[in-house]
C-alpha cells in the first residue's frame, strides 16, 4: 500500500503548496481540532475525496479512514442511502422560514429511539447542544452551578474551550468539577454546589485527549444520577462524540441510568451537519422557555439526512457491527505488538479504539507509529480516539495491522535511539 | 392569489396536524426564531418545498418569500448554480479529517472581495461567529470588556442571548452597553471600560426587532473605529444578517470605516449551514491562538456552495438589484398606504424591508396587515426586517402591494374598532 506520491518532496505537493496558500489567508493556516500541525509527520492536511471507510489526500493517497472525521461518519463516507435522502429533500428546499415536516419526523424518531426521552430540539453543533443542555437545567432549576469532570472536552465555546486564549474567569465561574468515575469526588463537587446545583455534565464515557480511556463504572453512573435526584439537579449525559456507536438506546442504558438532557451531534447525520438535544419531560417546560437558535437549525436537508442514518443505524445494529469489527482490531493490533515485544494499551469501547505505548509520556512512540502506519495506508491518531464506521469490513479491518506493523517498526527502530 | 387549502378549518390543515404532533415531542412544538407561534393568525408553521423567491407551505400554500428563512437564502431557494456546485463537491466528499481545497479557495475569495480581510476562518452558526471575534479581540488585547449596543442582536448563546431564561450574570459580565448611533454614549462606555476594552461589537447597521431600522451616521461609524484606535481594542462589525445585502466589500465601507473582525453566515452559502469570521493581520496571531472548532466547520460542501454565491454576487452586483427591488417594494407600499390613509413607516435599507405602522405599540395592525397579506400570498414579517433575494423580479416585487392592498383594508377595518 506503499504510495506513489510520497516519492515527492515535501515541498512539492499539492498538500503543501495548499498549506502555503492557506498560511497566506487562514491564521496559522489552519485552525482548530483538524489542523495537522497537531499530527504526527507525513499527515496530510487536505483532502480530495472519500468513499466508504477510505479518504484520499490532494496528492492521490488513499487511506483507510480511522478517524471518521473525528466522529461524523458513523456509516461510511458518501452512503448511498444517505445521501439519496438528502438530495431528494434538497430537491424540494432547506431553508424555508420554518422546518419541514422532516423535522417532527426526526423528532419522533429520538423519542422512540431512546427511553429517557419525551421531546427533542435541533442545532448544529455539538457545542450548540451541551450548551442547550445547560441552560435548559439552568432555566429548569432555577440554579447555576454545573459539575463538569476535569478534562472532558465538551465542545470549544468559552465556557467549557479546553484553551484559555481569549476566554474570562467569568466565562466558567459556575463550573465545579469532579473526576470521572471517582465518586467521593463527584459528591463532595455537589456538595459544594449545595443547593445552587444546576445539572451534572457528563461524557458517555472518559474519553479525554492522550490518555487511557474509561468506560464508567455502574457505581459512578448511579451516584451521579443519584447526585442529581437528591439536588433536584438535571443529568445531563453529552453523546456527542459517542452517540450511536455504543448503544441506539444511550450509551449508558446497559448501566441502568437514565439521564434528564442528553447531547447530540457528529453522528447523527452521517456528516451533516447537525445536533441534538433529547429531554425528559421534568425539563419539557424550562425547554420552552429558553430561547435557542440558529439560522440553520431548522434546514431540512441535515433532518433527512439524520432520519436515514437513525433507521439504518437501528436496523443494522450497527453498534454491535463495530463492535465486532473494533474487537478484530484490537486482536490484530495486539498480536502485531506482542510480536514486536511493544508494550501498548488498548482501551475503552473497541467500537471507538484508542492505542497508547506504554512509558511514552511524550506520545513519541504513538506519533512514530502513526507515521510510519499512515505511509501504508492507514490514518490512525496517536492520542485521540478513533472510530469506526459501519462501512469498515474485515478486509478493510484486516489492512489495518499490516501497516500497524511498520508502525511498530518505526518504534521498534525509535527504541534503539535512532528516532526523531 | 387567494388560496384553495383556506377553506379547510383551521385542525383539518396538515400544517395543524404536523402542530399537534409536533407538540408531543418538540418542547412548546417549536423553538426559537422560527417559531411560528411569535407569528399572526394564519401562519404556517411547516413547509413542503422552496422554488426561487416562493415558498410553499405543506397544506399548498404558496407565498412570495420577503423573509428568506430569515436571511441565509440571498439568491433564491435551491439556486441552481449553487446547488450544482455543492453537488459535485458532494460528490467527492464533505467532511473527509481535513478541509478540501476549498477552504483554501473561499478564504481567498474572502480575502479578495474585503478590503478589511488579510484572513478568514470558518463556522456553521452565525453567533460561533460572533462569539470567536470576541474570543480572538480579547486574546489579541488580553483585556475582557466588551462594547454592544442595548437591544442588538448578535445570536443566542448564553453571553448574547436576548432572554434572560437558564442564563447567569456572568454570562455578561463584561459587556457594557450604549446606544446605536449615540457617540456621546459610546465614549463613555469606552472611558468606563477605559484599559479593559477588547472590543466594540456593532451590527452593520440598527435592525433591532420592533423599532425603526437605522443606518450608522458617518459620524457613529468613525467614533466607533476610533474609540476601539485609542483604546487599542477590535472594531467587530457583526454583518451576520445583513452581510452581501449592502455592499459586497462590507456593509460600513462606503462610510470609509473599516472593521478590525468580521463576523458573517447567514447569506454566505445561499442557505447552506456555514459562517465565517475574517479579520486584519493586527488579530492574526490571536486567531491563531485561541482554539474555536466544530465538528463540521470544515465541512466542504457549504463552502462549495459559498464560493459559488460569493462569486455570483460579485458578478451581478446582487445589493445594486435587491435595492432597486426594495426601492420599488417601497414605493408600491407607500403609494397603497397614502391611497388607504394609512400612516406607515419604512426605514432602513430597502434590501431589508421594515413596513411599521404610526400608533400601533402592541403591533395589532401590522399583524392585521401581514395575516391579511398572507393570505393573498405574500409572507411579510409585522415586526422583523424582512430580506429580499436576487430571485425576486419586478413581477413578483408588483405583486407583493397587491397583496399588501388586501393588508391595509384589514388595518382599516381594525382602525373601525372591529379589529381583535
Amino acid at each position: 500500500m506503499a504510495n506513489q506520491a510520497s516519492v515527492l518532496s515535501e515541498s512539492q505537493t499539492a498538500d503543501a503548496m495548499l498549506r502555503a496558500r492557506a498560511r497566506r489567508v487562514v491564521p496559522g493556516g489552519m485552525w482548530g481540532h483538524l489542523n495537522a500541525a497537531r499530527l504526527p509527520e507525513g499527515y496530510p492536511q487536505f483532502f480530495a475525496s472519500a468513499d466508504g471507510c477510505r479518504v484520499r489526500d490532494v496528492d492521490g493517497r488513499e487511506y483507510i479512514d480511522f478517524m471518521c472525521s473525528w466522529g461524523p461518519v458513523l456509516l461510511g463516507h458518501r452512503h448511498a442511502e444517505v445521501e439519496a435522502a438528502a438530495r431528494a429533500q434538497a430537491d424540494r428546499g432547506d431553508c424555508m422560514n420554518g422546518p419541514g415536516e422532516v423535522m417532527v419526523e426526526l423528532a419522533e424518531d429520538f423519542v422512540a429511539m431512546l427511553p429517557h426521552a419525551d421531546w427533542a430540539m435541533f442545532q448544529k453543533n455539538g457545542a450548540d447542544a451541551t450548551t442547550s443542555c445547560v441552560t435548559v437545567a439552568r432555566a429548569g432549576t432555577g440554579r447555576r452551578k454545573v459539575l463538569v469532570a476535569r478534562g472532558s472536552y465538551h465542545g470549544a465555546l468559552p465556557w467549557c474551550s479546553p484553551s484559555v486564549a481569549g476566554i474570562t474567569a467569568e466565562d466558567r465561574a459556575h463550573l465545579l468539577h469532579f473526576e470521572y468515575n471517582d465518586v467521593a469526588i463527584l459528591r463532595a463537587a455537589a456538595a459544594e454546589a449545595g443547593s445552587d446545583l444546576a445539572a451534572t455534565l457528563v461524557t458517555a464515557f472518559r474519553h479525554d485527549m492522550g490518555r487511557d480511556l474509561e468506560l464508567p463504572t455502574k457505581e459512578f453512573a448511579a451516584a451521579a444520577r443519584q447526585a442529581c435526584d437528591d439536588a433536584g439537579a438535571a443529568l445531563i449525559i453529552d453523546e456527542v462524540r459517542a452517540g450511536l456507536r455504543l448503544d441506539i438506546a444511550g450509551s449508558w442504558e446497559a448501566l441502568g441510568v437514565r439521564p434528564d438532557l442528553c447531547a447530540w451531534s457528529k453522528a447523527i447525520a452521517n456528516g451533516h451537519a447537525l445536533a441534538a438535544v433529547t429531554g425528559n419531560d421534568r425539563f419539557r417546560e424550562a425547554a420552552t422557555k429558553v430561547f435557542v437558535t440558529g439560522s440553520f437549525w431548522c434546514g431540512a436537508v441535515a433532518m433527512a439526512a439524520a432520519r436515514a442514518t437513525l433507521r439504518i443505524a437501528r436496523e443494522t445494529a450497527v453498534p454491535t457491527k463495530l463492535h465486532t469489527m473494533g474487537l478484530r482490531l484490537r486482536e490484530g493490533v495486539a498480536t502485531l505488538a506482542r510480536q514486536h515485544g511493544i508494550a501498548i494499551r488498548q482501551s475503552g469501547p473497541p467500537q471507538m479504539p484508542l492505542i497508547l505505548f506504554d512509558a511514552d509520556p511524550e506520545f513519541r512512540k504513538g506519533r512514530a507509529f502513526c507515521s510510519a502506519a499512515l505511509r501504508h495506508g492507514a490514518f490512525f491518531h496517536p492520542q485521540h480516539n478513533m472510530f469506526l464506521s459501519a462501512a469498515h469490513g474485515p478486509a478493510d479491518i484486516d489492512a489495518a495491522p499490516e501497516a500497524a506493523s511498520y508502525g511498530f517498526a518505526a518504534v521498534a527502530a525509535l527504541k534503539a535511539g535512532d528516532g526523531p
